[in-house]
């Protein structure tokens, strides 16, 4: 099956042509994510018509169009509920419509989490798992899980994309999301400023420095820096209590950890294996972590398998 | 319809006569969860032959027996799969057989949290929700979560069980199920003593003197004393942010508090219910937050929708 596929973050987005396994030709695209979905689709029109052209194809030879977006999404009826400040208009903006009218194609919506997992799960760090936790570090944690093959989706869209928001320091600070001391606002991108900054000692140290995120966290423990040591291993402490947290929520068999931070921490996935090892409730053996192995290409790579599993279980509303 | 119904917990079992949304006649029994499960099974067998013939009826009067079991249960299989130190031959147990050979009668087997959700949703607090967590607070915090209808299990039946068993507090003591700072290892029955013998200015408090229970420490609380007025106030907050952290794991539209705790402590709901107003993320609107209303009877009002459900999903082996 080919597809079109694009994986819509905030601030740019990543256009493709997918056929089953493999990323046949992809462009990235800069967008505003702080403005309009609706001024945005010219742009990848053009973006997707370029690649489609250059492969030496039409839009009628491909099965549909899968957008995976940065926000929360109603898959079956193909529009997107919430943005959190990204592209505010786009619950209102007919995607299907759109798709329908300029390309004449079927379009699937889903979160981008869901779709990476999806992706792994078709054709990377996941294939052969059912039953699967997807945990993204990056300036937030993101996430999804997959339970006997299907995505966890919830009444509400929510389920399974905010195990980043599970209170994991009940006396902490309150996150962005409302709660109190999240993994997200302990160990993400966007707390560890704060977080380091306000470590004992952090003035005397060799990291008050420096920018402060996670690629000179990493650098400066490896140099021996006692203070960017003590928050980097509270950090992995974090991230290890959550996978615990996730398994013991959703019983996987399988924990994968994608996003930018694990490519400057090599040993993130040992340290929380290790800590699984220990600390996870699984009667029955052994829940393995493993890193994520399609980077970027993972939400693209979701696209097939959305539309095969939607078609087989007629959840698209076309 | 009518069937049997079992709630079999560690130290009782409580048999029963169940027809749709009542329990027609019950029996609560003692037992040694610490002996035989298959040494135990006359003992029911005859309780639940005294019930059908002091309602003048016959086995075969019923649909089936459901057995609500205090450990991990394998549904689909009707087998027991760990008991946590109760009943430690019940894996080896062949329950099915048992049934039909003794009773003549198919049998369901669920894991006891899971069928006090069931019987909550059927005919109790939860009634009209499809989408619902159930926590309950006693001796340890166990639960359940139902999604869309469906009792979420897993690929290992633990999914929706241990919300008790997220971690709350990164560093704190080791729980029993082996994570760190649980909810259960802060703020449940067993833990309890541990936790308000520890607090601050405990030996020279009211509280130092008494059993160290809920009953006690809201008593303690509600006359005054400091320290136990503290850690009610600890504990209240370990339950809210564990409300916070399954609405954001399940994503449901109803909480659900059972356990005898809720009956010495009145406001928990309401704290709960304020605590989730202001910190859990539903960007569609808010989660209800209520007590459970059957009491003991919950688990044995699953029977019914439990038979139902896999009659219709063909989940039955048999």
């Amino acid at each position: 099956m080919k597809a079109l596929a694009i994986d819509l973050g905030g601030t740019h987005a990543n256009c493709a042509i997918v056929e089953d396994r493999s990323v046949l030709r992809s462009q990235v695209v800069s967008t505003d994510g702080s403005g309009s979905l609706a001024l945005t689709l010219p742009l990848l029109k053009q973006t997707l018509s370029d690649l489609v052209t250059d492969e030496g194809l039409r839009f009628d030879d491909f099965t549909g169009i899968v957008i995976g977006f940065c926000g929360l999404v109603d898959g079956t009826r193909g529009r997107v509920l919430s943005t959190n400040a990204k592209y505010e208009d786009a619950p209102r903006v007919d995607l299907q419509a759109w798709a329908d009218e300029q390309l004449n194609l079927p379009l699937w919506l889903e979160n981008d989490a869901r779709m990476a997992l999806l992706g792994e799960w078709y054709a990377g760090a996941a294939q052969g798992s059912d039953d699967v936790v997807m945990i993204t570090l990056g300036t937030g944690i993101g996430g999804a899980a997959m339970i006997n093959g299907h995505l966890l989706t919830g009444k509400h869209f929510q389920a399974g994309c905010l195990g980043g928001h599970f209170s994991v320091r009940i006396d902490g600070e309150r996150c962005t999301c409302g709660a109190i001391g999240c993994a997200e606002s302990e160990a993400a991108g966007w707390s560890l400023p704060r977080v380091w900054r306000n470590w004992p000692e952090f003035a005397a140290s060799s990291g008050a420095q420096s920018e402060l995120n996670f690629e000179s966290l990493f650098r400066h423990a490896a140099a021996g820096d006692a203070v960017a040591s003590a928050v980097r291993d509270y950090c992995f402490k974090v991230w290890a209590a959550t996978a615990v947290a996730l398994i013991h929520a959703y019983d996987p068999e399988l924990l994968i950890f994608g996003g930018g931070v694990i490519h400057s921490g090599k040993s993130i996935v040992n340290f929380v294996q290790d800590y699984v090892s220990r600390h996870a409730w699984t009667p029955w053996g052994e829940v393995q972590v493993r890193s994520a192995v399609l980077g970027n290409n993972a939400a693209l790579l979701g696209a097939v398998p959305l539309i095969a599993k939607s078609e087989r279980s007629n959840l698209n509303v076309r």
